[in-house]
């Protein structure tokens, strides 16, 4: 049986009890590796577990996903991913072939980025599309997220961005070569996701009178390591998120509705005067 | 201290390592019990816990919350809430008011049936604003459900539809007396929302020619009791809906996108062979 299981958001101890059982009965266990980080080292999850643990990166789930499947009806396999196992398309993929070749899949959720964000005290049912926001590059500058939270706002909506991951992406040079090289790892901050936004507005309104849906003036709300002990949450306008430093990844930036609930907007007071310049 | 801790989804087991270990230090330990089912007794999860629970039910959590508090610094209470903490209004303001009175709050996340539905195979970064369906009655029937449905539709997204659960409510009868009496407890079927949905349709679309948005052949998704042994999910058209038994609460309803991913299709059509009728 391939066993999908969510580990949460933070350390260790965020995996369910019943993940946990299930873990330490399976003959393999591999963690996804790319679509996000955790708090701790793998060695400090082994130790946790009781087991070694294999490291499934983008190359392994894509591309020889057979491998990872268990080889008979007896094998047990364990697929760890952070947060919930429905976060990233990829493990549809899997879940498929699996139910493909006749191999039985139970899923064990976990917390997910998706709702673990209503901490910041922004009400749930009241977020909209959720966008992604990807680092741009001198000829590759996409912009269709933008288009995507004018949208929410017009409907009175939140948006959460999902800001960009890179890890184990191969280098261009290294693409056409046998043995592959990788860029090291980049994760996008809450300031560099600003920034990125201010840029566009700037471009779309330029030489536009009427008011912005969307300017440097708008509250949002940076979330950094959501989960984790060291989890910070900063309300500002967009125009000074571009200079708040919220510390190492895993970054997450929300642009509220224009009109915040009255308990929305009494809870987003505690955020507000966290800035640290 | 307060510590909010999600349970999610299904059985005891569902509980994060941290959120157990949290539970067992505490002094008093609330259950949530108003707005979300769990799949077994509170005596079950009593002795799975090693320790008493108290219930919560609406009137103490919306009109004595100081009573679940901490009465000084030393005492540390648990507030127990079936998914994630973060679900319902109505634990932000818990959380406003310990915080107000200056008591350190901590969040213990977990699945939510806001993301573990990605389990049916519809991508969650396609989900346009979350809706929920009321039971109507002779005098009150409310349907901006049907345009937040449509306007998701428009936009190629798909719309999570909660189902009504009534639990504790008092009678009209008894609101003026002293001693409340409530009615037996409710859970929205599939079927029912299926039903209500129809209505609105037929209404809405009685004498206009033009191609409908959601008509009774668009395909919708039912999920009953997602997380726990018995889950099922059952992908067909809105009309056959209305008379698909899902069994036992809690049942959810999806309005897919008007396409589906080449991938989110070949998942649905998993359970396109499990209707009964």
């Amino acid at each position: 049986m391939l066993h999908v299981i969510g580990l949460g958001l933070g350390d260790a101890t965020d995996v369910t009890v019943k993940g946990l059982e299930t873990i330490r009965m399976c003959d393999r266990v591999y963690l996804e590796s790319y679509t996000s980080i955790l708090s701790i080292s793998l060695m400090d999850l082994e130790q946790f577990y009781g087991c070694s643990i294999l490291e499934a990166d983008r190359e392994l789930v894509e591309n020889n996903v057979d491998e990872i499947l268990p080889k008979d009806e007896k094998e047990n396999v364990a697929f760890l991913v952070v947060g919930d196992p429905f976060g990233a398309t990829t493990h549809s993929d899997l879940i498929l072939r699996a139910r493909e070749k006749g191999i039985k899949v139970k899923i064990i959720h976990n917390s997910s980025i998706l709702t673990a964000i209503g901490c910041c005290g922004l009400q749930l049912y009241r977020f909209g599309e959720t966008v992604s926001i990807p680092y741009w590059n001198n000829s590759w500058r996409p912009n269709s997220f933008y288009e995507k939270i004018i949208s929410n706002r017009r409907r009175n909506l939140h948006t959460l961005c999902l800001l960009d991951i890179k890890v184990k992406e191969p280098t261009t040079e290294s693409m056409v070569k046998k043995k592959k090289e990788y860029m090291p790892s980049q994760f996008m901050s809450v300031s560099e996701a600003a920034t990125q936004l201010l840029e566009i507005i700037r471009e779309k309104n330029e030489g536009i009178a009427e008011e912005a849906v969307l300017d440097e003036s708008s509250l949002v709300v940076g979330l950094a390591r959501i989960g984790w002990d060291n989890q910070r949450i900063v309300a500002c306008p967009l125009g000074q998120m571009a200079s708040v430093d919220l510390g190492p990844p895993l970054h997450s930036l929300i642009v509220p509705a224009i009109e915040l609930h009255p308990l929305e907007s009494e809870f987003i007071t505690l955020h507000t005067g966290e800035q640290k310049h």
